[in-house]
């Protein structure tokens, strides 16, 4: 029900995905080749997405715009009605329901080797709200929060070397960790 | 009791420093002109500072480390306890008591002007601990908030224009909106 199409050719994503029967959610990579190369076929496939998963630089390029808000909001008009914008080592902007919620990467000491770090950021993200079977403003917060955890861990191997040993307590422990990266209390309580 | 040595010579700053009786708590920036030029006289004025406030591009070339984490423990090895990196429209990381926290800048619709934020931010975080008195890291988190609140104030006007009409009212809701931003709900309640 849940449906990533990962970054490929879009004629080729909108293929896949009319071989899906009754699809709940359907989330999208693209990148600047398929952009500046097959714009009109990605728009094509864009029209049937829920979800778009890009970087800063190619929201630029798809939006024409430079600012994130109003890339953002560009993309919007094209179909995916939740957008979320990979900032690499500075984690993630995720933009629906009217709202936009931020997750840091986190600032780790020793980063191995980032290969795929955007793809296990996505796997966190989808599926965690197919887990889940949700889509609500509140899950994808913390969905997004759980593609930057998985992220977190990839990076600190080789390839995806890393995830063999993960196990439910290491990632709530670097969740907890991602929560105290950014709590702050109120003023009031000082 | 709170001093803020902006980015001088280092042996002016230090001159400044000099003339100041019982400092409580002394923070500095600096630039890359300094650490390329005045090395030297720029460690022997670090020794004397509590906070470091500076860029990432400042802090590689200060600590010869690309990775934050580690420039910022090669940073406190030459004297500042607090190391507050800057990251333009990212964010900012403070590492302090053996702690990171992480405050991202806010992703406005319209930065109209972006000259002056990284003052702006060094002011609302030096100025709030100033205020409240306490260099504690609950203080820390809040006022290194508070320094990405002033300078998302900032950049919506020319220069500092933005900041006459402000009142505690219009930064608290900005803050609440910072809050907003990064929070995320426990698993468990979803």
């Amino acid at each position: 029900e849940y449906v990533f199409l990962a970054n490929i050719d879009p004629e080729l994503q909108l293929e896949v995905l009319n071989q899906v029967r009754n699809p709940k959610f359907v989330a999208l990579d693209t990148m600047n080749f398929w952009i500046e190369g097959k714009l009109p076929e990605l728009k094509r496939t864009l029209e049937r997405v829920d979800m778009i998963v890009i970087n800063e630089g190619e929201a630029r390029a798809l939006s024409g715009e430079s600012n994130m808000v109003k890339a953002a909001a560009a993309i919007r008009a094209l179909g995916p009605k939740f957008v979320v914008i990979k900032r690499g080592e500075y984690g993630a902007l995720a933009f629906a329901h009217d709202e936009v919620f931020f997750a840091p990467a986190y600032p780790l000491e020793d980063v191995f080797d980032p290969t795929g770090a955007g793809d296990t950021f996505a796997g966190g993200l989808l599926g965690n709200l197919a887990r889940w079977g949700r889509t609500d403003m509140k899950s994808l917060r913390l969905a997004t929060v759980m593609g930057c955890t998985m992220a977190s861990f990839v990076v600190e191997g080789f390839s995806y070397d890393r995830m063999h040993d993960l196990d439910d307590a290491r990632i709530a422990e670097r969740l907890a960790s991602f929560r105290k990266l950014v709590s702050f209390d109120d003023w009031d309580s000082l």
